[in-house]
């Protein structure tokens, strides 16, 4: 009976003090993601573009199209590939005519983007739905026009059959509907990992060493930047903090203050090379030059190492997508042009 | 009870008619994607590469894993683009550096391309297993070397874990074992259509209209080359019946008879644009092209038209594939080159 007391009260010690790190995180801006669906849903829906299954499942297919770019080729996923944790692992993104992005800019993760504060390394948007309208266009990347994609979707019976599914009344075929419908389907692209479960309560989702370095994260000042819900997405912070503003990157001058995006780093460990150029490769290099540069604070090599650790535990869970079939082509459909 | 009678036999007539074209079909050495698992086991199987679903997991994993190619930005799934039709819809395949084929050759697809007696359109292997080498070293497609696939699967401990699995003792990573457990998954993309539970006893698999298409076919002799379970995929038939030798695709010269392989027409009607050299667009045109050159035969728009509503039962029901989750790249993983 003794010996049960002792265990029972050492259990809640030791709970109360896992406990108090999940607080210290959380009032140093951590958030997880929610377990309650409710309470997701809040999070990831867009009131002027609401979530539907039809408008996901047709998300889904226009994500993985590849007509949809002048070339034929190129899709959402070539750049954004949801097999490679959500980037393509290159440093600047390839696009129309093996064209390398021109501002020397890296692929961001689609996963979790929808808990972005802004969208581009530039953050000139808020929203997944401008976003998704971007690279379609841009001639380093998809190259296509708006009446391209029109044409495109509007000439398969198959598509036009869904998106009357998905809208309804309102079923004229606009390029904004084609981006609002891949931006519902990239709302959904969540993945809770072992920090959310730890958050939410869950003492042992995390280990001793993930927790410590949670502990280190927290304590060189990291979750300064890199905070809410997606651990990043925001511009804002680099105005107080940022001693190194990345305008050496082409032409590419960032917001109009020189800065770029602070990135997620949600399953961080898949989607190297790091920073908005894609020029570090490995993550205990890209924590230690995030100290120097951002935080003028010596991160010594056992501190990388430790909250290298806890940045595993951001590696999510990510649901299955099963790959989508596409409908076929008809006459009407516009000829890819690969140059 | 007479209604009934008549009724009864009224069907046995309608089925031994039917049954009558089934037969003619095979006659003509049109063959169904058996129902029967284990003789679809005995058709699909590689003996020296037996099929297991560890082999065809991983071997899924490297099919969509871009790492494999020089610039980490195409899979095979790039150019077989299994949402697709198993192909790319483009004329002439884009591979590194966006090179169009020198040879202007078509991308073929890879669903059921287990039952081609001939693989490449020169024919000049018989295996996936061999296929599956090519494009990885092709320069103008993923012209990368042995040793980077080597050293690209190698440095990834989940890889090495799962040829582990794959492979047991043997479990040396060679290139030609990454390519085998490419094909053994390839071997499984099968995808069984009406026109095939038609041959199989369903008489109702099939509409009026693509029964009508089927007679036209094996009227005008298109079962002569289009033949077998892939209605396609050997080079023999062209001695015979061959009047134009696809000699005109720049230095391509086909096989030593300056031959090109018999494509298969399973999945035709999502897999334009059509031929080796993929400048035609609409199937009709194709079927009409093909009786001027192949068969000597006008086949005029009704005919063209029925044949191609028998096509339409050649539209086969693809599997599920959940889209893989690739390991993430280490250290040792050699870096992607886009040069």
């Amino acid at each position: 009976m003794y010996k049960r007391t002792v265990l029972t009260i050492a259990f809640a010690a030791s709970s109360l003090l896992a406990s108090g790190l999940a607080t210290e995180a959380k009032k140093a801006g951590l958030e997880p993601i929610p377990t309650d669906k409710k309470e997701l849903m809040k999070l990831i829906d867009n009131p002027k573009n609401p979530i539907t299954d039809e408008k996901v499942e047709l998300g889904k297919k226009l994500y993985f199209d590849p007509r949809l770019s002048k070339s034929g080729f190129i899709s959402c996923n070539s750049c954004h590939n949801l097999s490679e944790g959500g980037d393509d692992g290159i440093p600047a993104a390839i696009g129309h005519k093996w064209t390398a992005n021109p501002h020397h800019l890296n692929s961001p993760t689609v996963y979790n983007s929808v808990f972005f504060n802004s969208q581009f390394w530039d953050g000139r948007d808020p929203h997944l739905e401008a976003q998704a309208q971007g690279p379609i266009q841009a001639a380093p990347e998809m190259s296509a026009t708006p009446e391209h994609v029109v044409a495109t979707v509007t000439s398969m019976p198959e598509y036009v059959e869904e998106f009357k599914k998905a809208y309804g009344k309102d079923t004229k075929i606009t390029f904004e509907k084609v981006a609002d419908t891949i931006a519902t389907f990239e709302r959904t692209l969540v993945t809770p990992s072992a920090f959310d479960d730890y958050l939410n309560g869950n003492e042992k989702a995390m280990t001793k060493a993930q927790k410590d370095g949670l502990k280190t994260f927290m304590d060189k000042g990291c979750a300064t930047c890199h905070t809410g819900i997606a651990l990043g997405g925001a511009m804002n912070v680099f105005n107080i903090t940022g001693t190194y503003k990345f305008q050496d990157v082409g032409d590419f001058k960032g917001d109009k203050n020189g800065m770029v995006k602070v990135p997620t780093l949600r399953n961080i460990t898949q989607t190297a090379p790091y920073f908005h150029n894609g020029q570090i490769w490995e993550l205990k290099d890209a924590i230690k030059e995030m100290g120097r540069i951002q935080l003028g604070a010596d991160i010594n090599d056992a501190e990388a190492a430790s909250i290298e650790e806890f940045l595993k535990a951001l590696d999510g869970r990510k649901a299955d997508v099963v790959l989508p079939q596409l409908p076929a082509s008809t006459s009407k459909t516009p000829k890819p042009d690969i140059n």
